[in-house]
């Protein structure tokens, strides 16, 4: 089974994920640059959790091209994802009502964690079915993002509780750091071809 | 005529199915986690629609995979599968609602044994169009679990009346059946190219 | 340009209109099957445009197997079309909250003939790309069935003004009349390829 | 890695995008044509966006079909370029719901403009990765609506304080220009193969 129809499916529940969270940007009440301006948070939040899932769908692009065959265990870790991601567009609205409350601010930080920690399990279903060859393994060699960014969510969250606006600080800057382009699967794409 | 876009279509409507059941999700009042409390219910049946949904699209993977050929009857039958499955994002609604009660319960069950019933019907047609030889055919074999989930959905929604919560244990129990993976198409299609 | 992207946006955009109406079938208050029967109509009323939306998407796969080139007209002419099957699920909403009032009892025909109207352009648009020697004027030879369901909302939308149930009966029976499997495309395809 | 995903995932978006707007048309109260008279400049503002959201979907296909390797950096020129078109509903709520006051209106030009400006982006990206032979390069040419488009949305914000009627009408004409088919890329796409 080739990788064509998980791809199209991770794409369509992402795209509607994304879109779903347009949906918060409410028209604000009254016509005037200063009705714009409570929504600036709002505004904010929607712009990191656009990046969160491009973020995702970028790297699930990539993590999937390694792939030639899909097995049962790999389309319930990908379905496992798209739970997790799912879940952007209701704690963010929560954050947003709230106004960046510190209990919804650590629910956020939980989605963010349970989202990487299905990534990091769909990787290793896949990294499984390739066997001791495995490209996508070599490509993710050390993988100190993909460790390091679980432990930085798990400080946010704890940091949550006295700073939540510290938490978010932490979520941007984990963002920021998977945005800096990653060109080990590539590479290691292009090796295998030459 | 390839199976290509049926897919695509059915990837589409069953990721759009699934992302309108977020929006049951709204954030709660309150920031606290005594606030997120009563969504609890809320949330366990989203788990649970989003698990039958993951099931079938999983196995309409598997199935059209067996598929080379699209009539015009598959079209339909898919269609009718697609309507079924459509109506998750209401009765799921209605069942959060009502907190439970027993009519949205049975109505939940009926929906989940049409669903099953149109899924039915599409792999019959799939089956009739590939004449004799069917591979779906032989890889369905007996197909117990096919046979089993219609009599218990049937039970549940019998016992919805006096203890909806039973229905909704009898609800998951089918579901997890479904989610130990089946390995017959697969298995069928291996032995098919070798 | 092939006709592989043309479709896949055709279907998101399909597959939107149809889970977009689904928001329109609300849970009702109290946990009765009485509770129910109000939304009847509004149900009866989804099946309907589900069933257009669906013998909209059928066609649409049908005709664009016919298609291996694709102009800047052809995707206009597309795009036309999906902007009328777009204002479904607006046009149904004022029905069902209106119970079926005269005018937008008329103005949902307006949309199924506008649809219709732009289907034929589609057609038009794609058999004049294809020169004398199209496959699809060949399969769709003298179309009457293309020719006379725009008659018929006509004749609806007139009758709607007194009598809107019997406009609703003629959209159910032109709904009938494209079930009906059409073999034209299908065949002129196998045709072609002996 | 082919252009098949993002062009998906794309049009995925798009799709969207454009249903979404539909929801803002909500049916009006009352039965009468009269009921439906207000909602005119919402409807004619959706006439609008659809028409801008078809245009840039249609520049986008031929666009990518000069690609055909994707890097990350085209990947996430996309991804900037589908979060201002995911802006247009939210900003055509708030100009429908203000009765398009000046500041909402002036709003609109600036997402008009920053998807302008994010599709030129795209558009250098992807020349920049086909180096000094880019075919994207020569098909864009002197690109003079690309580099008109701009100043006629800056020019419409600075219109809008006093007359947000002219702006709007501004805005019609642009998308006007665009709908004239440019043939530039298919003949030179055409030029190529021959």
């Amino acid at each position: 089974m080739g990788t064509n129809r998980i791809e199209a499916f991770s794409d369509g529940v992402i795209a509607i994920i994304i879109t779903i969270m347009v949906l918060e940007l409410r028209a604000p009440v009254g016509g005037t640059w200063q009705a714009l301006w409570p929504l600036m948070p709002v505004f904010l939040s929607y712009v990191l959790s656009f990046v969160y899932l491009g973020i995702y769908w970028n790297n699930h692009h990539h993590m999937l091209h390694t792939c030639s065959v899909v097995t049962g265990g790999i389309l319930w870790a990908n379905l496992h994802l798209l739970f997790w991601l799912s879940l952007f567009p209701a704690t963010v609205a929560w954050m947003d009502e709230t106004h960046f409350a510190p209990i919804p601010v650590a629910l956020y930080g939980v989605v963010l964690l349970m989202a990487a920690v299905a990534y990091w399990m769909l990787q290793q279903t896949i990294i499984r079915s390739q066997g001791p060859d495995s490209i996508l393994k070599r490509a993710v060699g050390r993988d100190w993002k993909g460790r390091l960014s679980p432990l930085l969510y798990l400080a946010a969250i704890a940091l949550s509780g006295r700073w939540p606006r510290a938490s978010l600080g932490v979520y941007t800057l984990v963002a920021l750091a998977w945005l800096v382009p990653d060109r080990r699967i590539e590479r290691e794409l292009a090796s295998e071809t030459h």
